[in-house]
């Protein structure tokens, strides 16, 4: 194990880099601040790379050597430093970014949420989030929306990027691929045609679209899906929050789970 | 009109004193910051005690005077100081906070939303305006939540507020009155007795209790409820931010809209 006291130290320097987009693509990681990330990780198996912890903190969890390739014992100013965090718990892990050529599980199946230009990182990490909890399957995140693994949406995923297929990619190409199997995609901009989300008959496999938080889906996008759904509200359209219009709706379209 | 350059000005330092809740309940008034917040209040018929405006906006909307018991032009720096935002619109007013002691009016009616120490205001601000869309009657604070009218609740709430009764108070005494009426309130604890809450048939006049973040519900007010709600999901319960597991509550429980 080593240890680092310095911020100037080389490790130091890369992490704090991993806050940055560009690092976390070069380098292909991103990191996990807090014992519920790491320990989310570590039971979903995923290759801790890096576990970086206070002495307090390590000498607490002898464990942790066990679980890590490589382990840092670091000063509370460099985890704070490299956390960006107030009051970090003292614990962090480098891992891998899950690999974005890959393919998803063929054939398509379940319930996926599709992220059209989501701007605010609380947003996606929550909305990734709550599709966890409402038993999605995977999540896509289209270009310009936040990215999947800065640090505001890795503390809002909480782990849940762990338990769902995710991936980043061409939403145009995988709205034609569920068409391609008969899989409804709705899309949730208001327009004459939007149908009552209530009455949606459910189905196993469909995915929702999500759009930016000012401007809603692309006109790309919205032509291209099966239906669009709305919610009913008193008031002006648009009221509610992105995240919470999510959670409403795949709580909807994926009772399943009752 | 009062033209005001430094912010050494006593109006200054009274509206920046605003973002406290010790000054806030001392003068009784708050501030919103923002074309669309002072537009909303204006179409509620709330009094616009002060507008605050930079000279490029009071010039472009020369209606706002009629509008405003007083206006002050500002400069963009003292517009920055008193609404603590990177880039303000240039717009802000001085409003009346809601009477605290005044009474809900009766009989009691309708959907209501109960926060019992919710700490962050995003998550309060949000649970408002959820409410609104839903077409909720009023919204009622415990103690010990975070103030309704801070700038990041006021931010959240994007204007809900003057669509609700809002109320603060003591929590224990509105679920009584509740089921003096017999109109039920729900928890959301999770519990061995805890229903699904997609098998309770909604009624027009009932309340919903969501609690703290970390805790949720004090075990006093749990005691009291005439059901306790949980949402089915994947995964170890408490998964969802709380925000929106009230919005997908209250969407279920008020569907008067459709």
């Amino acid at each position: 194990m080593e240890q680092l006291t310095s911020i100037h130290n080389q490790h130091v320097k890369d992490w704090k880099k991993l806050q940055t987009k560009k690092a976390r693509r070069q380098t292909g990681t991103y990191l996990l601040d807090g014992w519920h990330l790491v320990q989310e990780a570590y039971k979903a198996g995923i290759d801790l790379l890096e576990v970086i912890g206070t002495a307090e903190q390590l000498s607490a969890h002898p464990e942790l050597e066990g679980m890590a390739n490589a382990t840092y014992e670091v000063t509370e100013e460099i985890m704070k430093h490299i956390t960006d965090t107030v009051t970090p718990q003292g614990i962090a892990a480098v891992v891998a970014l899950p690999d974005s050529h890959r393919l998803p599980v063929e054939p398509l199946h379940g319930a996926w949420l599709f992220l059209d230009r989501v701007q605010d990182p609380g947003n996606v990490g929550t909305m990734v989030r709550t599709a966890d909890a409402a038993g999605f399957t995977g999540v896509v995140v289209g270009q310009r929306s936040a990215d999947l693994f800065g640090p505001k949406v890795v503390r809002s995923m909480q782990g849940s990027q762990f338990h769902l297929q995710m991936f980043e990619g061409d939403l145009q190409k995988w709205v034609a691929d569920f068409k391609a199997v008969n899989a409804p995609v709705y899309g949730t901009q208001l327009n004459p045609q939007a149908k009552n989300f209530r009455t949606v008959e459910p189905k196993e496999t469909f995915a929702l679209i999500m759009g930016n938080e000012g401007q809603g889906m692309s006109n790309d996008l919205l032509s291209q899906t099966s239906d669009n759904l709305y919610i009913p509200m008193r008031g002006e359209a648009e009221s509610l929050n992105v995240a919470i219009s999510a959670g409403i709706l795949m709580f909807q379209l994926n009772q399943n789970l009752d």
